[in-house]
């Protein structure tokens, strides 16, 4: 149960390090006859790769993803889709005098602890390179749900360091305000306010974390499990499952726990012959299932562990040594998480809508 | 994939709603041989159990749990832990009247959505009931971990409603400080605020949120697992089953990431031979993998939903009614959610030491 | 990962043994709005129990099933189905004097190896009394099959020890048929036949061992799934986990492989407007997804190894002994298996026909 | 639920299409330090691979395979292996004439039940190229085992039509026997008797099933689990999974069903401080589980249902016609087989191995 496959009814499986050949992920599950094809990918990856601003990391990665099975005459087969995105600008010469170094607030020395040995070219397994896969992946059941079921998934930057965006009214945020600008929030006034940010902490060698906000839009009622696999539960794991993220928050979260029942309870309401809410503190889910609502939340990222001040640490061979740490890598990974939270958003969002076609009393035809 | 099966090595099954004849448990893949016997468990289960003080529910529960099978001659078999809890004091009539009332914020509608149908005796399934099934299951991951790896888990009140214990020290918060109070809230002048703050706010017929502070000591380096199943994952998606749960964070979490990493970032030292760091903003985790400092994190909790002022609402049918609602329950469910979290901490943490377990390279003699 | 749970979107998971308070089952994944009540499975396990008939053990066990959860106002909620099963005859006493041996062919020895301890009384969590919870859960899974589906599943014996049902015609065996007799088998001449030898071999103090056959009408083309989940891979795997198989075919088995392609084909044709086959030596499956014919297929099971004569062993301790056994017990498990048989195809095929709606593009409603 | 996984701690989850680009596998959890390189799996692939001898298919495919992920500087890292395997010499064309005709006993028409579309080139997914993916798979689970474990398994061809090897003493064949012909038989009069009987079929257009017999030694007692994995399900899986079987028995399988308790209990010895039986009727499994003595049985494989005979059969849009098929095709799949069942063996044995050190009390270090 080495965790590299999440989803019961839609599955990923991805592999690859950060340095090796290719990293790639195996989608199972998709429904047949879905029309698809590496176009419908790439303009994620596209989002999420290196180099694609001056404010992130200057490793130059096109990410062209090959579709290698599981789709025949521009449609799905219901097989397995198999996924590859090579790594052309790998360059471990880089790592290899540091490799015996624990950096600080990475996975070196954990890794090395579980396994008893790691591949120190830049973070290997561990590194943020593997979401690539998950991002091509998501692609799949972002373009699933949204032909199924209308969906819309939007992510944006709420917070880098100490600069919010306070007013952001989750119902008019749009991508196409996101994407207006290269930090990703969709405030313009704002964004430029993060942008001087991170352009100054990285010119100091330093790095910022921040949160992002995210909002699901046609949910249908009724999606998510009770008891162990609640929405919340599972959209949870797949968010802390990204690379930097340390906390999560639903609906009013962490603020609204300090409230009252009386304040934060979502009162009902018939709409156009549908039940809704007067207000959506809940983020669109009760008791672990969807509401009906839009689907609310945040994401913690932590600041980025590798700076390039220096920082005491020590070595594998436990000697205590000063990391002045290289390698390329973001001042601020906000802007590009922004589409790796929205492909786990879509992948988990599509796995409960095909456990739920799978548990009602539809009977199969032929 | 009904979702009431958690764990891959350590497997627990929940079954039973609220006001049916009992609920309880399948514990499966706990190692054959260890001590084992109901007191164990009700240890913890009297920790949780409803009527333990006048802040909690007046149901009148025994929570007497027995043990069906696993366990021989006093030690676990290896095979599955039948667990078994009745309900005493369920009193299906009180619900009757309401039962094609929507309560806001509890899964009513929910329910009714995802299945067409629902036990509407006092949230069926989805009553935090269930939990005492959970925290029996726990007892028994607890148990392993004290017995094989001297793991403390210990959990907290840290806020209710406006009132907050500011000056945690993770490393000196005990079990005994903990139980010192029925508001389960380690620093007593601290516990009687929050005391008062829930006795005014179940006078005016309202509840309070809150958020669970918890840190676990002893946790080996090495247990977690890359990627999807990273142990920020695993435990946030386990304390995001928790009824009420809308917030997780680890280590520094959302304060930590409006920071930068040259403050964020956790330097390593040795330690007696050991591999330790001089912070822990990291909570004991890092890449998904514990780094052998105290895994530290919280818990949001929302107001309880149940409140006896007037709210606004529909019936199944879609009628607009209003709800003066009654039923037993907690004005504030944070002392009661300390053996919960508990719980889960400890079932997910075994699961992961038995993975880890399971990967290395450890022939099996005979 | 200890094995005592089945299935992907329809779950079984057992506990119990032999000579403990109870046996049961939580089965989870059956969808909302199937009408159940105790009797529906009672009526299997009554097939099941012994004492039904003088061929069969003498324990006395009435094999009461006690639904505990998931069923609500006569229909299943979506959620578990807690099920128990009290023991009633347990006789650990019968066991004592001889806990040190291990009987021969038996689990004792295996279980001792693996978990270093067993349950001595009378086989454990090894004994077929387990399968009583398997036929409870079953036959949920049969009624929804029948509700939904219109499955006729239908097995009997063909083989014991010596006696063959030769000329079985597969199209025309009913459940009546081979409820007629206590042998199961639905010729009454040969089933005779079988009960003298059975008797026979009782009086000797020997048991017999033999073959069930099993059809199931009316499958739908396309359950099953490629690759690891065959048909033939899941329902072998069910069948191979009864107490006693030793060898599963499917349509023409063993004796098809010593055929050629060209008489074992099976022709497509037309009939009433659906694909049919003009022979059926695939057993109704191809590439491990049902084509619409009948699935068929044979069990062996081993002779029951509890006999009275004497037999060479050893002990815990490593001493040879004479073991001269009694318990009481079956000379031929063969009648009673038949509905442990059904009850594992029904299993299976539920959770496969949940599987199919679950991959296909259904659009859930609300 | 999509079945193109296997495995819980060792897990392979395969991708491809007969006449797509390439074929491949992920192989999660194998433990990290194992030293591995192509050429360990390579010599497995070469043994599957078409064109070996005039015996198989002509298809021309050098089945190399490549390492993407998860091994550094010599030996796996304990994170997902990435497997490739380019299809070099597919020929779409042939099969585009006849791409609306159900070819009897193959997956055509099953596909198209189930997901409305196929890939018609060669069997899609359904070809038996997928197993290439699997036999480079198995190869880890091989040199693990044999390293870690000292396993031996050993497969061969046991029956070829009506040609049968009687007196194989499981105790005695070799690899290298094995080896030592075309066929796989280690008899090599029985040898040159199948192959005179599978030329004489091939030149009549028709083709031949038959049976493999296998036996894995030293396995050490306590592998496998109780209930639903036992050891004999789990490997039934495995081996039904493989395309064209049709029967799997275990030690004494089918015949020793018709036999007597008295002549088929293994009576226990002690041989060397071990426990052993006299006779291995049960094929090294009691209740599930290993009991130390050599794993035996057998699978049946149906004749290769592509013949160049005229059939009778169908097309998807109902016609009635005459296939006169052609394609590239082995006229017996056996001998190429027997590299198959061997790397199902291991990849399920090294599975169970892991979950055995699971589930014990072995404590982590660190």
């Amino acid at each position: 149960m080495a965790g590299n496959t999440r989803g019961r009814m839609f599955r990923i499986t991805t592999w690859g390090e950060s340095h090796g050949p290719s990293v790639g992920a195996v989608v199972d599950g998709c429904p047949a006859g879905l029309p698809l094809a590496a176009a419908d990918l790439q303009a994620e990856l596209d989002r999420r790769r290196p180099g694609q601003s001056d404010l992130s990391s200057s490793r130059r990665e096109t990410d062209k993803v090959k579709i290698l099975s599981g789709v025949f005459e521009g449609e799905t087969l219901g097989t397995p889709i198999g996924l590859e995105i090579k790594n052309r600008d790998a360059r471990p010469s880089e790592y290899e005098e540091r490799k015996e170094i624990y950096r600080p607030s990475h996975a070196d020395y954990t890794y090395d602890a579980k396994y008893g040995r790691r591949n120190w070219m830049g973070g290997g397994r561990a590194s943020a390179r593997e979401t690539a896969a998950r991002v091509a992946a998501g692609a799949i059941a972002r373009k699933w749900l949204v032909e199924n079921h209308s969906l819309e998934i939007v992510a944006w930057v709420k917070v880098v360091g100490k600069i919010e965006l306070k007013k952001d009214n989750l119902d008019q945020v749009t991508r196409q305000k996101v994407e207006s600008n290269e930090v990703r929030c969709p405030d313009p006034e704002i964004a430029q306010k993060m942008r001087e940010a991170i352009e100054k902490c990285r010119d100091q060698g330093d790095s910022l974390g921040g949160e992002l906000q995210f909002v699901v839009r046609n949910v249908p009622a009724g999606w998510g499990e009770p008891v162990f696999d609640k929405l919340e539960a599972e959209l949870g794991k797949a968010l802390f499952s990204i690379p930097a993220a340390k906390g999560v928050q639903f609906g009013s979260g962490f603020a609204g726990a300090r409230s009252t029942g009386s304040r934060q309870n979502d009162e009902f309401k018939m709409e156009d012959g549908k039940v809704r809410t007067q207000t959506n503190n809940s983020g669109g889910i009760q008791g672990g299932i969807s509401n009906g609502m839009p689907i609310t939340g945040s994401v913690a990222f932590k600041p980025v562990p590798t700076i390039s001040q220096p920082q005491q640490t020590v070595t594998a061979s436990g000697e205590q040594v000063t990391l002045e740490a290289g390698g390329r890598h973001d001042p601020c990974v906000l802007p590009r998480a922004v589409p790796v939270v929205e492909a786990e958003l879509a992948s988990v969002l599509m796995d409960h809508a095909l456990r739920q076609q799978g548990q009602k009393n539809i009977p199969t035809s032929k």
